[in-house]
């Protein structure tokens, strides 16, 4: 630890604040014209990831604008396929493209080629951390297995996942071998991330909604609590937030007992009364408004954020989105969340 | 009531089967060869929905094939927005699509022709009527209002709704003025469903998970129980299951009170112990395997059904799957499936 306090940090390591500290998913987006026109600059989506320089530059970029609490990486979920060498390409407007992983296609990931692959993603960190002030969080972060699958299998996003699902009932052994081989490339990643400069690392488990009990278990819960488990063998006590989104009920205390993660992220849809009410009192949560409120602005965003603060006062709470910015969101209305998330209406 | 007791509706009524009454959602589709063949005469999609014979002919199929406890009308929940004159075309291979609803577009749909534009549907249900067996229940649908917006709104499906959502936001008034058109005409149309016929009806909310608390209360408490008291005002008891997929945790409770209905529709990935748990002891339930289980079949599927059924032995139980059969089921796994069901591995 530094001299410095950094509040987000504090507030993952259980202390409860006053006001909570404030980071936004995807606050290093297009909804900011500087970020597109680095963007511009760019060429492909993945060559933004891969050149230090930029990627720095764009995961700055926000804490410019904003009294955001943290900075974190630019890059993508979908680097980790992409270095294991099932190549990924970002068509504009359509999202991700891979050629869809068969069970006999596994034998030709490459998990030996995941460093050298992701040296540039560790060098901005290395970039931003030498950038930021002393108290900003700098937060890392990866896919979680199950996610990072999907897209594997299904070739591109989807709303239920059902090439993966079906995948996982046909081919249980290959999928098992998929999740070793992805637990293993995810813990290293992670670890190499708190080595460049992390502070603390986000665990994105983007299409956990759509799993029976069975399947929630065996993938969801056990592949994280195995990457929290290996990436805190190397570096122990590593802070580690987990978003399961699409998660509600009983499933979100069984995913904080059953993974180890210092923090629970909240999806916009998990009620508010009901997450405080059913979770473990000193847990730290973190969310959980629609970003649609925020596009939208005005008094119904102003009274949601102070109902989401005043709901979580007694823990130790992350104020956050509950998924993504959406690019259509004008910048006036995330200055004035943060003013409120900081200073009260 | 005739003399013939209909095990399903007795379920829907509060009472327990010593093996559950079972019937399929999407019982009536693509799996079936019979139903591909009468699926490439009637032209577009929608031209079947509309043409009694032929809708009457497909709502029989499967309980030729299968010894399912009921039949449900063959039609879709867009029949609703299409009658009020914003026109739906089906997509080969692509889903619906509508010509997006503005504010002002409101003032264009025309109640007045609901009833006229309808009528073949219910003709539908009488001809289904005069054929099924004194056993069987005949089940009417339509869709909920959130869920029937979200298309009207985003002129197609989204696996997370954010145009419906954004307008809801942007335009509070003309959001309540489409749900007050909504709630009307799937009032009037449940209503003349069961004068046609219909045993129970379903509330096919198939798209309420995306929602935080006050939006899940405005867009789908609401308008279900507006509806469910409209109905039953002109059909004493009115039997209706409401299905409100993706919503699990407190929700599901919250949703059943609220709203009314008898018996509360399961998706696959809501936890059967904590559903259980937390349900009213005496609610009837409805559900919930996965229906890629019934896909992939065999050990995995049986042991699913069975630990389904076990869960909610103490309570009225209607065995279904948690979504739509899908395209790629093998006609045996349903043969299988529904023996299990009747009589036990």
């Amino acid at each position: 630890m530094s001299a410095v306090t950094k509040p987000l940090l504090a507030t993952i390591g259980g202390e409860r604040q006053e006001r909570p500290p404030v980071w936004i998913m995807r606050q290093a987006g297009r909804y900011l014209p500087e970020y597109r026109a680095v963007r511009e600059k760019a060429g492909s989506f993945l060559e933004l990831c891969y050149t230090p320089a930029l990627a720095a530059e764009v995961t700055l970029q926000p804490l410019r604008r904003f009294d955001l609490d943290a900075a974190i990486l630019f890059s993508d979920i979908l680097v980790i396929p992409d270095a294991l060498g099932q190549r990924v390409r970002f068509e504009q407007g359509e999202g991700p493209r891979l050629e869809p992983m068969t069970p006999e296609g596994l034998g030709k990931l490459r998990p030996e080629a995941l460093g050298s692959h992701l040296a540039p993603v560790l060098e901005t960190l290395e970039r931003v951390k030498a950038d930021l002030a002393p108290d900003k969080t700098l937060l890392g972060f990866c896919g979680s297995p199950w996610t990072v699958a999907t897209y594997m299998i299904g070739g591109q996003g989807s709303s239920d996942q059902a090439a993966a699902r079906l995948f996982a009932l046909r081919h249980p052994e290959a999928m098992a071998r998929l999740f070793d081989i992805l637990v293993e490339a995810s813990a290293a990643y992670l670890v190499a991330q708190f080595r460049a400069g992390a502070d603390a690392v986000q665990l994105f488990e983007s299409w956990a909604a759509n799993l029976d009990d069975a399947q929630f278990a065996a993938y969801v819960v056990a592949p994280n609590r195995r990457i929290v488990e290996r990436v805190r063998g190397e570096i122990p006590g590593a802070p580690i937030i987990g978003f399961p989104r699409g998660v509600s009920g009983s499933r979100l205390a069984a995913y904080v007992e059953g993974t180890g993660v210092d923090v629970l992220g909240l999806d916009y849809a998990v009620p508010v009364r009901e997450a405080q009410q059913s979770l473990p009192p000193q847990l730290p949560v973190q969310g959980n408004l629609d970003p649609l409120r925020l596009a939208a602005g005005g008094a119904q965003m102003e009274a949601q954020a102070e109902a989401i603060i005043d709901a979580f006062r007694t823990r130790p709470h992350i104020f956050n989105l509950g998924h993504g910015i959406v690019p259509e969101t004008p910048i006036g209305h995330v200055e004035r969340l943060v003013e409120i998330v900081k200073q009260g209406r």
